[in-house]
């Protein structure tokens, strides 16, 4: 039966399904930065997860629900970034073929590290839509099973069961920030949550560069949104996903958006404070409080998700020594 | 009774004294580092340890070890780095009146850091041996408990933890790298370890820049060097301790030294595959294997004690965008 939306169910079937192979991270408790952010400040620091970023779960938990002659057939996805690696592992772990469509001209060591992992790497068209075109086509072709990386309920469940161990862990956490780009994560750490506890607070945060969610809650409706260059790349949204945005909908209190400026700072203070190397899209939660996007209490818990640390180090050590970095799209 | 020496036992009711505010740290699988460095690599993140280093637990041994009335005296430490910091939050926790003893030119950073945490800070002159001699005089009129941060043996006893942690979590360990500046940590880990299993190598690991350790091992007995700026600023090492001295000669395997360019890549390889914040006195002994100062062999476990996060954030950003830093004495 298709799957029509994720539920807590999905979610705690998920972490059992992929506990072996994923980390169980630490919910970091950040007192220094208590008094910088005005709250009781814990982290959950995914760049210490398996690939250096959450898309593990995800992408585990997808590979790990299909049928033996799914994973006979393998699977597809289009992703130059985390959700790829993820892919790729995920299907060097259990066996299963797995085709990474990459944009041509993608950075050489991603080709070579998604390669590396085991998996095939097909190089289609720049342009994101031509490009889904051609992975529809390989999917038709060869029977792959789609591992879309927001879109698919399987792999939203997956990207819960963080919201399940920041509750397992802080049973009183009060608020739960959440970078957001296509929406797969947010959806399930907010079903996860809610559906245990509708009175915590789930605030989805974007760059102001790219923030399709913050104006299609405005607007009432899924919009479209034109995206500019951004510090904060594994969060492009041009418009919410449209799998996840009814589930933000019904469980998101509200989103916001920052600026390039909080962004930095925020990936300044992990850094210094915490110890963590976290990419600039993890750091947006942390900004939206530096920034006063967002109002907290003292006594408040507010749990940062801190999605991946996946970055040229080079340029998050320009970020550390106060100089120019370009933002991307 | 004066104790002298550190014994397993004493560790193992360091171990039980200090568990309720230290964080058991976990020892992380560093699995993309492992070809790089040719072994199976396993990190001990002290980085994340309240206070951002290991001092945390030897501070803290220190004070719960004194009688009451001890306590009440206060007491004194001399250090404007992680162990300072150490003691003055163990004495804001336990209610223990703490001076720190820093040099007049020391930054206002860590005059501050010491004085917000509830340490009494006493400017002392720039020479080390004037600013001893201050010390004594100071702990000889107010009846203060001198806690020194390697020559005493119950702050030794709580470094020691460190081992015990690292055998529960890999009973199957090889090798350990430790960091050597006074040599208080490789005193406690090793006595810990070498008293549970003999046959795990334990290598202490210097700066070439400040290698007395190294040259002391050469000559048979404890002789003074010369040193230089290094990168690795907590380990100046004149000369080994005089209590940690003995117990180093008995249990720790070999003494090794990098060079300031292999310091450099570990911290960066820290950063960019296990996403952590190291300082780079941290990252020695990673460094004597990627310079191949020390043979591994692929299926060995190696495991790396990195012992802090504590240094300016902008310069570790130089590291990381590979940009000229100064090493400091």
């Amino acid at each position: 039966m298709e799957k029509t939306t994720v539920t807590l169910n999905d979610v705690c079937e998920a972490a059992r399904r992929i506990k072996p192979y994923v980390i169980r991270t630490p919910l970091m408790r950040g007192r220094t930065m208590d008094k910088v952010l005005g709250c009781k400040v814990y982290l959950k620091p995914e760049m210490l997860q398996v690939t250096g970023a959450f898309k593990m779960r995800g992408a585990m938990n997808k590979i790990l629900s299909l049928s033996q002659e799914e994973r006979d057939r393998g699977i597809i996805c289009s992703s130059s970034g985390n959700h790829g690696q993820a892919c790729a592992l995920a299907g060097n772990i259990t066996g299963t073929h797995v085709v990474v469509v990459l944009p041509e001209d993608a950075p050489h060591v991603k080709i070579d590290k998604a390669r590396e992992l085991g998996a095939e790497v097909v190089l289609g068209p720049r342009i994101y839509k031509e490009r889904w075109k051609m992975v529809r086509e390989l999917q038709e072709k060869n029977g792959y099973t789609m591992a879309h990386g927001y879109e698919d309920y399987t792999v939203m469940a997956g990207q819960g069961t963080i919201g399940l161990e920041i509750l397992e862990d802080l049973p009183y956490v009060d608020t739960v920030f959440v970078p957001v780009g296509g929406g797969g994560l947010i959806a399930g750490v907010a079903t996860a949550i809610k559906e245990i506890n509708p009175k915590v607070r789930i605030i989805g945060v974007q760059a102001k560069a790219s923030d399709g969610y913050v104006q299609s809650r405005k607007a009432g409706r899924r919009v479209e949104v034109e995206c500019f260059p951004s510090l904060a790349d594994g969060l492009g949204c041009r418009a919410p996903g449209e799998n996840p945005y009814p589930i933000c909908e019904k469980y998101v209190d509200e989103f916001v958006s920052v600026t390039e400026e909080d962004i930095k700072e925020a990936a300044k203070l992990v850094a210094a404070e915490a110890k963590l190397i976290a990419e600039p899209s993890s750091c947006v939660g942390i900004a939206a409080v530096l920034g006063g996007e967002v109002k907290v209490e003292q006594h408040e818990n507010a749990a940062f998700i801190l999605t991946s640390g996946n970055w040229d180090i080079d340029a998050i050590g320009k970020i550390l020594n106060n100089e120019h970095v370009d933002g991307r799209l």
